[in-house]
């Protein structure tokens, strides 16, 4: 289930960009999909980090076991999932950073955005997710500035 | 000017989640007051996503001296910079994941928000960010749900 991204002819790997891409257009029609395959992605030495604790840290799921039962006990079936941009660069030994945003609309309720921070750590003909943390969600009321942050270090 | 967060007693490193607000807390810090030192959180092989192009993937900034000048280049005085959170985790190879997410007000204009991941890549006595990729930002005149990714996956 693991991103297939390496082995291509004369061994040279895809772009980090392209190996991001299809990570994540797989990751969330499986998670959309087949929840109960999304723990595939992952190693027992990932780090999932989830629901907030009452001091805003989030807490961590860890272990394959504990993953799996986390996906398994979701409900995303018939939720609208969006991906507006996917951002990759190459990483630490041979990892890949990838972050996501996108929208998402479940049943009887408003869009709402989320962002996702992943690190692929390579493995044998691809990559598996090592961490898996999730930003924060605002509302979609509001019309998107459409800019990333130029307009924090470019004024 | 890297986060120092090795070599306490015994050798044992500070948890993640310590690093990761240390790193947070120092680097905004910096990038507010003297954006001419900001450049040194990084080294000659990281790699910054800034300004997106026409096809919404963020130009890659490399190098040292582009990195410098890039900084350099900013006016980010006067402004107010907040951290509503940060969320760190182990990664590969001794690294660690950094999620932040928060606003900035920059006079004459509406506050902003904006999330940032950073891989921090250790050196010898800390880490160095070899990685840094801008999320979204939105208005903040919506109210944030304050609800991190279990809506995505634990409805």
């Amino acid at each position: 289930m693991a991103a297939k991204a390496g082995n291509s002819v004369g061994g040279v790997l895809p772009h980090p960009h392209v190996i991001g891409n299809a990570f994540a257009q797989h990751y969330y029609k499986i998670l959309n999909e087949s929840p109960e395959d999304v723990h595939k992605f992952y190693h027992d030495q990932s780090i999932l980090g989830r629901k907030p604790n009452s001091d805003g840290t989030l807490t961590s799921i860890t272990t394959l076991r504990d993953i799996n039962k986390h996906f398994v006990s979701t409900y995303l079936k018939g939720c609208s999932m969006e991906i507006d941009n996917v951002d990759s660069q190459p990483s630490h030994e041979g990892g890949v950073l990838v972050l996501v945003s996108g929208s998402f609309t479940v049943p009887d309720a408003m869009k709402r955005r989320f962002t996702q921070s992943f690190f692929l750590a390579p493995q044998k003909g691809g990559y598996f997710v090592l961490n898996d943390i999730a930003g924060e969600v605002v509302n979609q009321s509001t019309e998107s500035t459409s800019i990333s942050n130029e307009v924090v270090n470019d004024r």
